[in-house]
């Protein structure tokens, strides 16, 4: 008999025959011989619906007051998925975040899990109930009912597996698992069978849209077995796992490309110890995350720094480098919102030589050009032109041996 | 500096709209020197709509689920009007039944307070902050959420009134107030300034559908004054207070009407002690209520016993009654939805004689017979046939004197 915490996202319950299929399954699993613990999102655009209603009462919106409103969604969807659950047979209890024990900071809207006190969950699966618990939420210690920001469904199920010991997470949603490339972008990309956790790691922090980096993180942190899958068709997905010795055969596993991001450009900085440093903190006190940073080799005493951020925050980015302009003695400042990134993602590529190489040859041979490179020891990533975007990837896609 | 519990029922926060006036309200109210609570019901018709929801999921509801999924709507309402009040500059927040401290039984869709603990509230108003609460809803001595029925709002709006002292309680509706009778059967109807406790719950025992029975009797055990006004027009409605002496001026009050219930009468019924009481047991036993029971005197050995029971369930009371029909030897058993009640209520008749005759002359001058009568002493009810019951009614508020 394994533990399974199966999380249903958004789509999955998104109305109510939706939801009857999903309490098929899980009594299907019940039935099975397995204890199931059932975490669920909001359904379908609650959420946005919620916050339009938001925006008509009011453009004051204390950040404690939309997580008292967001909440509700999956208050909605978890007692009807337990109501469901119950007229398939079950012995059902659906838990809000605070009654399933899981606690956070006080940092609404994006709160993060100080510690998990799942004592009722436990108690359900011992008197023999299928618990259906709240996604996305919990309670902080100033005792306010809080949410875990983007993916925070996930995180919940995450947290949730790790703290009960779960066997396996099982992450539905509307796509059938971790794919080779965007199936959108690469017509002949492979749903991959298993990925590493550092794999997924990248792929989510490059471009890959299946899970969110955090709950990766919190997964492989605790252990726990990944199982991403989809609620329209109940087959295998993909299994994202401690990386095996196996999984090194395959130097490239996967493709991913982003273009959600900008680059800014600051020309002609004075090679001088701490100055980078200066803008970069003038960036991070404005709240503007750097992803990839690239430094050039300095040439006679100043050097050239691009980095990339989000494009919703170019114009911020740009106007901070300005105001310090003068006082660092920087040259011109640009930025270029028509960037795109390709990343190749592999656990093989640390101990294959050549990858780059192939890499460029590739690009190369398309007559695409690389303005940025930034790598680890599992991931190249490549700034080029955003409209090469869709060419390169099916380009690397192929060269790589990754199409079906 | 008065303490005000301002209750606000679904029309009065049926959209964004009517939640920005509330809002208004609330801080003229706050700016005039009072401090408030406010209580909310969910918006306009969506307890209906989650309703329709788990009809579609599923045809077994397990009743703690029902309450879970309830309680949503409460919680929508409660952030966006507190969401208003923080658009109006006010210091707010919003808090759900468990986090005002409602204790509540365990008995799932119609839970009884057992315990209030309002610290959070207290500390709020401390704090200087207006808070939401969310009507209708506590947490139970199990820990789980509860719903407190039809009319809870109001009942968490008295409950809170009473456990924080505050001045008055004022419930916030769609019409303007308690009135002589109800406007659309007489137009000359009049809106009472005031009314006391007594005969605000005769009133809603016997149709008057401002006020529920439940937190009419909550207001008056603890001596919370009432104010039922409007959301819609904001001008002083109906005090409902302790009855003074400058009351017993107005003999008759007001008319009310209902025809919401049958009568059921069971012939013959030998005359022995226990026998009445084995039957009504029998009803009990089938969760049937009876509202008013008449007895004829009794002749020949065996009496007629008439009682009133809701439509819904007539053929119920019928059925259980002829369950018993052999074994106590009754004779036979009629049910019939056909019936109207009319009632006078006003805490002036107890010291004033031939009200009853007056009732009765007006009712004859109309050639309108009286088929069972029941009295308090604020009260006289008379069972009617239906159609008659608006021409009773009219007759009845002109001939007291209760016409504008």
């Amino acid at each position: 008999m394994a533990l399974v915490v199966q999380k249903y996202g958004g789509t999955s319950v998104g109305d109510a025959e939706r939801i009857r299929a999903v309490a098929e399954h899980v009594a299907r699993t019940v039935r099975g011989g397995d204890q199931v613990v059932v975490v669920v999102s909001a359904m379908g655009k609650s959420t946005d619906d919620l916050l339009r209603l938001a925006d008509e009462v009011s453009s004051v919106k204390p950040k404690r007051e939309l997580d008292m409103l967001l909440t509700a969604g999956e208050r909605i969807s978890m007692s009807l998925v337990s109501m469901a659950l119950a007229g398939q047979g079950l012995k059902t209890a659906s838990f809000t975040g605070s009654q399933a024990g899981i606690i956070t900071d006080t940092d609404h809207t994006r709160a993060k899990i100080l510690e998990m006190r799942p004592e009722r969950i436990e108690e359900a699966l011992r008197d023999g109930y299928t618990p259906v618990v709240a996604g996305f939420q919990g309670v902080s210690t100033d005792r306010d009912i809080t949410t875990l920001g983007r993916g925070g469904s996930d995180v919940t199920a995450v947290a949730l597996a790790a703290a009960l010991k779960a066997d396996v997470c099982e992450i539905y949603t509307d796509v059938t698992g971790v794919y080779s490339a965007d199936p959108r972008v690469v017509p002949q990309a492979r749903r991959l069978a298993k990925i590493s956790f550092d794999e997924m790691m990248e792929m989510a922090a490059t471009g890959g849209r299946v899970l969110m980096l955090r709950s990766v993180e919190f997964a492989r942190r605790h252990g726990v077995p990944l199982h991403v899958r989809s609620s329209f068709t109940w087959e295998p997905g993909t299994w994202v796992v401690e990386e095996e010795v196996s999984m090194e055969e395959a130097v490239v596993s996967a493709v991913t490309d982003d273009t959600s991001e900008a680059k800014i450009t600051v020309a002609n900085v004075p090679d001088r110890p701490g100055l980078a440093a200066r803008l970069f903190r003038e960036l991070a006190d404005k709240g503007i995350n750097l992803d990839m940073i690239v430094q050039n080799t300095s040439e006679h005493g100043t050097t050239d720094i691009s980095f990339t951020v989000e494009k919703g925050d170019a114009e911020a980015a740009r106007l901070a480098c300005e105001g310090v302009r003068e006082l660092l003695e920087i040259g011109e400042i640009t930025a270029d919102l028509g960037i795109g990134r390709v990343t190749l993602v592999g656990a093989g590529m640390k101990s294959n030589a050549g990858i780059t190489a192939k890499m460029f040859e590739t690009l190369a041979s398309h007559d695409i050009n690389i303005e940025m490179i930034s790598t680890s020891s599992i991931r190249i990533s490549t700034i080029i032109r955003g409209e090469r975007v869709v060419e390169a990837v099916r380009a690397l896609h192929t060269a790589f041996g990754l199409d079906a």
